[in-house]
């Protein structure tokens, strides 16, 4: 592993930036090669938040194989051979014969032609019931309030480095979503805008009093007005938070080896939230319209936040790396002279006199895919990475990393959406050799072929977005039909159609 | 001064947010309003900036009058008198007789209706020579190339504190952005990518070997590719912090007292660059569509960056203040209850229990014109402000502000434009009053009432936006048609048309 890494950085060293392999992934050894670790019989429930006010939700309980797929493919054992086979590469939906999957939503998958031993994406789709944690107000729950609340959800989860993480939080960020709303099932069905203030313990004696709710119209002149709508994109914020600090705290016992980014989205009371921690994208197909749910979280998208960090905290670089950015690597012949940088407060370049310090390694460099945080990472969010150190030194590489989301909200009640209006989420294999404009003509092209009525052409469509990325073998690789190469990393897609559980489920 | 701020503090306190009075600046006396002090006579030069390979531009060598206005405005004393005059609050715009500003651009102004001493707001409009400091490749400059470059340049400064910040600001920021395009002449005018590495001594003997020129093809096989778009961009950036780092040295003796926001626009080679740091505004009118051309750095749209250096240099909040954002003041009562929060991180609000830090006085409150960094200041981004504390504690506030503005580039060879399309520039006293559409309105009512070759029409719809934004007298305050006040802050606004030089000048 640390050979690989050093050959890696060797490279960077005399190439000027561009790292030579993999696009995304650091090079280090896939978890799920390892023998599996089995878990602890009695995990560690997590500790309780501060704060929170919750316990933790979910625990890995269960011995894991050394790899897995999404259980909602139904996968045989041989079925689960097929979907690991590099050479195949044969493209996976959940059968039809099966339980379709919540709101008619369409899936298909497809592994890597070799970047790494196994399909390192996960998937989830679940429909999550939260029973309110108690009454807000401590008061005995009314048979007509405190009914609990169901969201749909839906995740996509790219890992990198290994499987580990991937696999973990398809398994568990819903649960963990589902516990930061169990305190805002009164709160979300109640029209009132939430209280600013609750009392300390939930349904504790003395706690009833409803005087302890500070409402909205207290004796302060001025306050912020929260939003229902924001308490839940705080609650998936929070979530992913508590996902990588289980991932941080579990990370030996169970193998969660590795990180992965995260696409989200929940559907709950009528809106949709988008969450996403990585380069996966999501967007919404809408009478032909394209609408982004997502941006994509990279290097090079946030360079400056990454820049401003390493020069706040010095330390960060381990006098390894500089936060300066230059168009190619800096040569020591070249001390003195004057070349183009970009520090952290610059969107333009400006000449600098080359010193000693600026033939550190930058903290970020290269372009595009290959673009890298310490040489080593072309992601700058997700879940997980808690190992991933700088090769040849202990320097480590998570506190760049951020696992926050950015949320987006869709509102959807404020359209008449039709059958063939549709969120497409995808893995960067899917985006990577396919725009957005070309999966809506996709959208355009499949949906039409199938009656509106038809629960199949969702899965269809995921299917033909992922045969599109993947190509066909030839010419001695996966080719598109206009001969470029296709995406030979994992590749996985939801469909999910915008007409409402009501319509399709 | 300090009882004032300590006034504002204690209202904070006991009405949970909103601090009572002015809607920006912090409640500082006015440098205008102490007796100047005269500077020294050999004021000093300040020292040449490591790596910008130049000497500083611009000294202030003047003893300045206890306020002024642009002297575009050209001004009798008695008129210096009325536009100081905050009960007639006469309009001013350049005198039909004199020279017309460059470009055509229509000015018009007027001062506060009694929110501080003297207009606080300075403005400036030149067209400006850049002499090449050298040869880059050190050879005798040839007949055809290294000629100098010349670049329009309009400024809007809106102080805060004092109008000593502006004012210096309006005299020499662009003669650091001059100084910053030095060492660009002749890159900006080749054709060819910019080189990335300079020789070290421009011209110095020995260095005339174009060979230390590395060309964007060198060996290295990767490297970004640098505009020369970029380059203007990255100058404006450097200038702007240049400005801000004389303004720290000069400080005492040249009073130069206060802050100020600072939106400027440059033309150069066919295109406008737009650099706006504070909560000024600039929005292009084109055939009746807006673009627009800055966003507003306030307490509330940098939340996050704020925090961020809060949370990451806890030190910055002196044990005063805390990180994170509540909905209100928190109340000692309070403690072990749970309030919404939000941290650097979030965009959402979650619940947290209150401790005792969170009782601390928040780095960000307030909302809308209202919101305050460390209840003093409510914009985040300008110029100076290097003096400004907390009251009633040495607490700098400076370290939360930046200096930096973001740059909006527009090409304006891309589009055929009438003589009816203008950029508008305007300080927040137009816009706290005056939506992005209605400015349009006025345009396309003000313009059409004009001949489109006639000069005169930009000034009088500077003056139009300038007369719509302060009103009348009426009811005890200034009045819209609508009976809504108007603006009582400065208001000034400059009116560029865009069909060029060529056509107007």
């Amino acid at each position: 592993m640390l050979n690989r890494v050093r050959s890696a950085v060797a490279h960077l060293v005399s190439s000027g930036g561009a790292p030579p392999s993999r696009p995304k992934s650091p090079d280090l050894p896939n978890a799920t090669s390892a023998p599996p670790v089995a878990p602890p019989q009695a995990p560690r429930s997590p500790p309780a938040r501060a704060g929170s006010g919750g316990a933790a939700p979910a625990r890995t309980v269960e011995a894991r194989a050394s790899f897995s797929r999404p259980t909602f493919l139904q996968l045989s054992p041989g079925g689960l051979r097929r979907a690991d086979d590099h050479a195949g590469r044969a493209v996976q939906s959940p059968p039809d014969t099966g339980r379709r999957l919540p709101w008619s939503t369409g899936y298909a998958e497809v592994i890597n032609a070799g970047k790494s031993r196994h399909n390192e994406d996960q998937a989830c789709c679940e429909v999550v019931y939260v029973e309110g944690r108690r009454s807000v107000s401590g008061a005995p729950r009314e048979p007509s309030r405190g009914q609990g609340l169901c969201f749909y959800y839906w995740g996509l989860f790219d890992g990198h480095a290994g499987g580990g993480a991937a696999e973990m939080a398809s398994r568990l960020l819903h649960r963990h979503i589902r516990e930061q709303l169990k305190d805002l099932v009164e709160i979300l069905q109640d029209p009132l805008p939430p209280p600013l203030c609750l009392p300390s313990t939930p349904g504790a004696p003395g706690s009833s009093d409803s005087s302890q709710l500070v409402g909205p119209q207290s004796c302060w002149s001025s306050q912020k007005e929260v939003t229902h709508e924001s308490l839940v994109v705080g609650a998936i914020e929070n979530a992913f938070q508590l996902m990588d600090e289980q991932m941080a705290r579990e990370r030996r016992g169970h193998q969660v080896e590795g990180g992965c980014c995260a696409l989200v989205v929940v559907y709950l009371l009528g809106k949709v939230y988008v969450a996403n921690a990585g380069d996966s994208r999501a967007i919404i197909v809408r009478n032909g319209e394209i609408i982004p749910m997502s941006r994509e979280f990279t290097p090079e998208t946030e360079r400056q936040r990454l820049q401003l960090l390493g020069f706040l905290k010095p330390e960060l670089l381990g006098g390894e790396f500089t936060h300066l950015e230059f168009p190619r690597r800096v040569q020591p012949k070249e001390l003195g002279q004057r070349m183009l940088y970009r520090d952290q407060n610059m969107t333009g370049w400006a000449y600098k006199k080359i010193e000693l310090e600026d033939l550190r390694f930058p903290l970020v460099c290269g372009e595009g895919k290959k673009a890298r945080v310490m040489a080593t990472i072309g992601v700058t969010r997700g879940l997980g990475d808690h190992n991933l150190r700088v090769c040849s030194s202990t320097l480590p590489i998570k506190p760049f990393l951020s696992c926050f989301p950015e949320v987006r909200v869709y509102d959807l009640t404020q359209y008449e959406h039709c059958p063939d209006d549709v969120l497409v989420l995808g893995t960067d294999g899917l985006w990577d050799v396919t725009s957005d404009c070309e999966v809506a003509a996709t959208v355009d092209r499949v949906l039409s072929a199938y009656e509106p009525n038809d629960p199949s052409r969702y899965t269809a469509l995921a299917q033909a977005l992922v045969l599109g990325a993947r190509g066909t073998p030839r010419d001695r690789g996966w080719r598109l039909p206009n001969n470029k190469l296709g995406s030979g990393d994992d590749i996985s897609v939801f469909v999910i159609p915008l007409g409402g559980p009501g319509s399709y489920s």
